[in-house]
């Protein structure tokens, strides 16, 4: 199975937002660079998934759907099989996605003025939504601890003032891959209810976990925290079908849920049948054999980028617990960011994700996305370590 | 080209509305009933829109989407060349299908406990949506005047407190096909803004239209009213993609798009790209090959359907200048609408949608969906008169 990953393919031309605009965002050249920024994966979804499309374009109807419980069912046993947490299937409430869920979050539980906290450095479009609601980002620095992230909740803090409706907490963390244990998330949750806060857990990453780690759900880990928990999973990234727009709100408190479900009633949400039919397919047996075949072939692709990207001297890319995303330290070369960004845009003709996107702590990073063939990580390896030749 | 439409299929098992709920929602046998209510339609999509399926299965990768150059070039030609309506691109926003198009509308431009006008009988999801998001309806009748619907835009005045926001307005009328006249369209637009509304016009049957007959879009008719216009369309009930969950708000003026922009932004809304490649497959010249064949195969279907259901005593179907939708009286049977109903469930076994769903106006009608396979409009047809036997 682990031949899947490696087919060669072009993305390009296919309205790709990764790989179609490296000239116009990134100043790469669009014939020859390498598309290393937004977290999808180049290589197909999993056969049990394309088998359920091929059958939906056979029979050719694409009518108005009814009944999720087939789909409703497949998430519970995903949870409990892959993750170990016990859900009701009236918990999920779909979305287009997860930002959008977020975005959903924040219309629901907050006013436009409102301040919003996240943990940094953390995915970018959550400040990005935050401002597009009208709402005001309140940024607290993790501390580093040798390669570990660390949450400071005593500088969290000092940085609220009281008002403050959400926190909108990735786990596990991207940039990073940091996972957070059952304690954390226990203090993650004294702190909300400390100040008052909803907690989002966006829990997007929690099935790229590598051996010697365990993710624990935040439901998981804090039930008892469940009149202000917030839980957003989806199967996009684990099974590349981001562009299906098919996520999901899980609550497990009545209350809360209910002040979602009005909402996503007076809007008429309702999801697409082919996000539907894809996500059931792919929470099955088969779909988790071909999620622990990512991983190994994951496991290999962080080697290789790892090894080239530690041999140069003054860089480092953090060990991931979680996520295909290398979260790459380039301090130790003593270069301004400006000069790290130009070297691997315009002479390694990389496009990465810009630290500095991801918040406070960010400003000496890039971040690579893994998720390819294994040739691409080799030839971005190579091209990274050419474009910083002469720190060797 | 028109065989494409009499290929046997069974949508039963397959998420289905229309298919799946004959006996839980209608009390009519899954066995061997026939489902003739939601609007959607029994035969395949256009060649043309599985073929771009599926090549997106062939690729297999279902990333993050970008640029909707292609998708609202295509919209852009449909509305030139099928409608003679001229649209900017940049008029062009996505939702998740117009239900969700309408519900936007409500939340944009007013608040809940607002009242909201509707010409009745209508599409019975006006008052259901806005009900669900805590808007009052108010319905105005239309007077019939022999098969022909007209409003009686004194009457409606009458109705109106002067708190009203919205009149939302189906063109082509759903239920009974009404087109209306370019005079017709200049009349809304003078009482909307007498009224200071603003008029939401839902064109989604704009492209089943009969010989004989012409469509004017609303902002053909009324361009100078554009100050108080919303038009939305879909290629959903065109091409059978209702499950795929993509309408469009078109919004030719500036302010009022700029206020709907900022609401989609500001909840992250981005269209499923499978969705959005389907229509841009359909609205080409091969795509509207295909819908003329529909046309001429409802047009077969409607003659058989309105030939018997007229040839019953007390029963009258109108005659319809657009939509797939036969829309019968039954009044002159002299019978209660319970009777008539208990008739074509229990004894025809069809599910049609019940006329008073509709609101004023509705009370004995049925609305039959025609856009199925010929054989089965033959035998729904000898289903009905045979229920009405004792009427012969």
């Amino acid at each position: 199975m682990r031949d899947l990953f490696n087919v060669p393919n072009d993305r390009r031309g296919t309205h790709c937002s990764k790989w179609d605009v490296l000239d116009s965002k990134f100043d790469v050249p669009n014939a020859d660079g390498i598309a290393m920024w937004t977290a999808d994966s180049d290589y197909p979804t999993a056969p049990c998934v394309l088998r359920a499309m091929q059958a939906a374009v056979d029979h050719g109807v694409f009518g108005y759907w009814t009944d999720n419980t087939d789909y409703h069912a497949a998430i519970q046993w995903w949870m409990k099989n892959r993750h170990g947490w016990d859900i009701d299937t009236d918990w999920i409430m779909t979305t287009q996605g997860l930002g959008n869920a977020i975005a959903l979050c924040l219309d629901v539980w907050s006013e436009p003025g409102d301040r919003i906290v996240t943990f940094n450095p953390v995915y970018h479009e959550f400040e990005f939504k935050i401002r597009r609601a009208g709402r005001v980002p309140v940024q607290c620095p993790l501390t580093r601890d040798g390669d570990t992230y660390q949450i400071d909740f005593d500088d969290a803090q000092s940085r609220l003032d009281g008002t403050e409706k959400l926190l909108i907490f990735c786990s596990p963390q991207n940039p990073s891959g940091r996972i957070w244990s059952a304690e954390e998330l226990r203090q993650v949750a004294a702190f909300a209810a400390r100040n008052d806060l909803i907690v989002v857990a966006d829990e997007i990453h929690h099935d790229f976990i590598y051996p010697g780690h365990t993710f624990v759900p935040y439901d998981v880990a804090v039930p008892d925290a469940r009149d202000r928990s917030v839980i957003l999973t989806a199967s996009s990234k684990t099974f590349n079908i981001a562009g299906l727009k098919t996520g999901n709100i899980i609550i497990p408190d009545a209350t809360l849920r209910e002040a979602m479900a009005q909402r996503l009633r007076s809007l008429d949400y309702s999801p697409n049948r082919m996000g539907l039919e894809m996500v059931t397919a792919a929470y099955t047996p088969e779909g988790a054999e071909w999620v622990d075949a990512q991983i190994d072939h994951l496991i290999e692709n962080r080697r290789i980028f790892d090894d080239a990207m530690n041999a140069i001297p003054g860089v480092h890319s953090l060990p991931l617990a979680s996520t295909y995303l290398a979260w790459v330290d380039f301090s130790g070369t003593g270069m301004d960011f400006e000069e790290i960004s130009r070297r691997v845009r315009k002479d390694a003709r990389i496009a990465p994700s810009p630290g500095p996107e991801f918040g406070p702590g960010g400003e000496t990073f890039l971040r690579f996305n893994l998720a390819t063939q294994t040739y691409r990580v080799e030839d971005a390896a190579k091209r990274v370590q050419e474009a910083f030749n002469d720190l060797q």
